[in-house]
């Protein structure tokens, strides 16, 4: 795995599906919750986000499923920054499952940031919260992948 | 929107974060609800799914998030079979609130046809279930879409 540890989770019992492993969504549900691990240590916080109100949306996000995650897993997220401009962020994210070698998921998300009153526009972040943002960046951008990266999904006819 | 209705829901009170609307990642598990939705409608329910070890598997998902949807919303769903092959589906699900002119959210899977037991394999599809994703493909595959399809993410530095 690659990147900077950002958030750990153990698995909750409503997240196995019917195939006997985490499903697919709340494979989703733990990026999501890394994100706003990231959120907090980049200066999104719920304090800032009171204050501000601004806030990131995820505008897109992309993953791959490469391993089932047990009901008795404890999940390692971790982050890579590989861009940003005034805006927006587009960050990696990793997910390994303690004791096991294999990466079990990669993710791409893309995330704006917005001021959501009167009504939702995009606008820049906070010169510290930038400033926080590229340090990130530089730290983690060349980091090497451990799984795919996002892509234009096709099936081609064997 | 576009594509098969394949599902609808109400919206949860815990899939609203902090931003006021649905998280990023229910919207993933309102897709994962639907292709169940879709796995009963081509024969891959649980009936099956019990007698044959065999189900489907997400290998990749890639959202993108267009409109939010709040907590007083119901969803509707819609899939296109994009291509498919003996094991495996590639398909894309439109989501919309009702009452909604605009689409929520465009997402495409790619789904895998495995035995679980002893190992889990890829298996082909039995005759049936892979007739009626053929005919599925043939009502949807040419439905234009109402959003952006997957794509490789990159952020152009403005």
């Amino acid at each position: 795995m690659s990147g900077l540890p950002i958030y750990r989770t153990a698995i909750e019992p409503e997240w196995i599906d019917y195939n006997g492993h985490v499903r697919d969504a709340y494979y989703g549900l733990i990026v999501s919750y890394a994100v706003d691990s990231l959120m907090d240590r980049i200066g999104l916080d719920a304090r800032y986000r009171k204050q501000s109100g601004c806030t990131l949306y995820t505008v897109e996000m992309h993953t791959h499923f490469l391993r089932e995650v047990g009901a008795k897993d404890t999940v390692e997220v971790r982050v890579r920054v590989l861009g940003a401009d005034p805006k927006r962020i587009h960050a990696a994210l990793e997910l390994a499952c303690d004791g096991r070698e294999e990466t079990a998921a990669t993710c791409e998300v893309m995330l704006v940031h917005v001021r959501q009153t009167p009504t939702v526009r995009t606008t820049p972040f906070p010169e510290q919260v930038a400033a926080a943002i590229a340090a990130l960046r530089r730290a983690t951008e060349a980091l090497p992948p451990s799984g795919p990266p996002s892509r234009r999904m096709e099936l081609i006819s064997r």
